[in-house]
């Protein structure tokens, strides 16, 4: 199944490089309005979204003077979207309220006081919650994010969450040298590769955990194609010849916990004395575990981490966002960070794509074209 | 069973403000050496303390240029000693050892280069492992650390290691305001009624969790007159009820578990949003168990506190080790830091001692006298 995943992906990657919109999405001028009415995935209640969400006309707000008025190009279908649309996440919309919390759009419009934006431009949510699952929207100037245009379009409708939450996690906890180690289970899901290749960037070793499969030695082969270390098995993560991989790299003052449950307490068996692990997701539905002991005698830290959280704790001073969003893109242009592999679906076929979504041990992300 | 230590303790704490050796202790003049030879508890294996303890004659180092010969006088019986012991603790001493970690004693003679301590001074040890259970000791200067010798003796024994926990984890972790809270589990423990003497000498709240036992409202009321706002039971903490507590005062944003297991969980469930758990015992012997949603969503932090650990990062600078002494001897002389209920035991009955402190449910601090 990853196999096919992987092959659709490449289909995928290479369309994504072509131009979108010729040199359009470049120019200063106004872009051409779309044709059809403003449409978008709306969901009226909480529930499963193969039943609650549907493809409606919807008004469009009117721009006034902060307003910006944008085209959606594409949109991923994440998991946290599928859980707030159930009514299980954090944070819910109002209702009714549009699908989606992250994609890439192109500005057709923009409202009098709109000075950092203008027609062209391509912009990605600046928080969660704005709803990108629809063909048009006026936003207004402050939800909207600026990224450059030069970037394969994959890359940038899975910019503002996946490699953003890599970044902080590498960033924001350990100061990690080059030549120090990370540790992460999950290491095949879009913050699992965004790691690898951030931290490869930076030259900081990764020991990537993953579940063991029938094709492990594709993902293994295609994990090391990112720049992974070390691709290890569950299983092998508690076996003692872990000790012969810590001969040649320093233990990790830095785990990355994605799943939860035993793994995360696997995970943080192998930090060093006074490392930390962040908490990012939790995939097994387990909570994580912590010897009392770990936590007293090797000073382990716990923590979490939430992009959601962090952009609005950041909302007011925009400038540690615009760095990471410009280094994340020179790590893209320099070929250093490629988007998860992705399928690309028709607005229309939502149904299908979020089909592909729900099942267990997707690999392959499905993108929305509006 | 309390009832009864409580009237042990008081009358130990009765008997300890009787000054030991007139005003002997305060004299610059050498005091009168001890007249039987230097005798300890001696371990040469790992075991059970009544099996592997004996009692024997101890041969003293050469006191040296930096040596301080210390008639030791009373040392307490804790349950990181009987760890130790058992050879299961995270630090132990090369064997034969002495036990003990934790006790007062009285400088009788210096060597020719210590300048920080007299004939007379009080001393207790700067750091775990010089074994405290002996009569009389040659230390290293750097190994001890001079208190006043004007605190009741039950508190200069007893100061070491939990009240100075209690200090660090209400200063080191979150900047707790007067007026704001902290909620703590294992309340009766000695670091737990620290906790509650020196939040209430700051105009600290504390909500203190204890497990139900049939002589409850006499816990209750002695934990109160320590200066605890709330005592509440393991059962009550999962009632909709607590609602009604956090009307009254705000939400904790610090949390103090000795206890780890489901207390830790509910603990941490009343943490604030970005609160901090500090784990500094285990007494359930069971992990802490965190939900993953409490991580990434409320973005709780966990870690771990240990004395021991503390010490030795501040063994080269003592003056913050110096600050906390003469801060909690300020307390305690102003009678808002009284020793946890203590019964004192001649070193000859250690076996009865040991005995007592292996029991379950104790709440009378064993305090061998030599």
């Amino acid at each position: 199944m990853v196999a096919t995943g992987m092959a659709v992906a490449g289909g995928a990657r290479a369309r994504a490089l072509r131009p979108l919109f010729g040199c359009g999405h470049r120019a200063r001028s106004a872009v051409a309005a779309t044709q059809a009415g403003p449409r978008g995935l709306v969901y009226e209640q909480h529930g499963e979204p193969a039943q609650v969400l549907h493809l409606k006309d919807i008004d469009l707000a009117k721009l006034g003077d902060s307003g910006v008025r944008v085209k959606m190009i594409a949109a991923p279908i994440n998991p946290s979207d599928i859980n707030m649309i159930q009514g299980t996440y954090a944070i819910l919309a109002g209702l009714p309220a549009v699908g989606g919390n992250e994609g890439v759009g192109q500005v057709m419009d923009t409202g009098n006081c709109v000075t950092a934006l203008k027609p062209g431009d391509w912009v990605i949510p600046a928080d969660a919650g704005l709803g990108t699952w629809r063909t048009e929207a006026v936003f207004d100037e402050k939800t909207l994010l600026k990224i450059p245009s030069d970037i394969p379009l994959t890359c940038a409708a899975t910019l503002g969450v996946n490699p953003c939450t890599a970044y902080r996690m590498l960033s924001d906890f350990e100061i990690l040298d080059p030549g120090e180690s990370v540790i992460q289970n999950a290491a095949n899901s879009g913050v699992g590769q965004a790691v690898v290749q951030i931290a490869a960037a930076k030259g900081i070793k990764t020991i990537n955990i993953v579940r063991d499969r029938p094709n492990l030695q594709d993902l293994t082969d295609r994990l090391k194609s990112l720049g992974a270390d070390y691709v290890i098995t569950e299983e092998m993560l508690r076996k003692p010849e872990m000790k012969e991989l810590f001969k040649e790299i320093p233990k990790p003052s830095l785990a990355l916990n994605g799943v939860g449950g035993k793994s995360a307490t696997e995970l943080m068996r192998h930090l060093r004395h006074s490392g930390t692990m962040v908490t990012y997701g939790g995939m097994s539905k387990q909570p994580v575990t912590v010897p009392v002991s770990a936590l007293i005698f090797k000073d382990i830290k716990l923590c979490g981490f939430w992009m959601t959280q962090w952009k609005r704790a950041n909302s007011q001073n925009k400038e540690k966002l615009e760095t990471m969003i410009a280094d994340l893109c020179s790590l893209i242009r320099k070929g250093q960070l490629v988007a998860p592999m992705c399928q690309e679906v028709p607005l229309l076929d939502f149904q299908a794509a979020l089909k592909v979504s729900l099942e267990p041990y997707v690999s392959v992300k499905q993108i929305l074209r509006m």
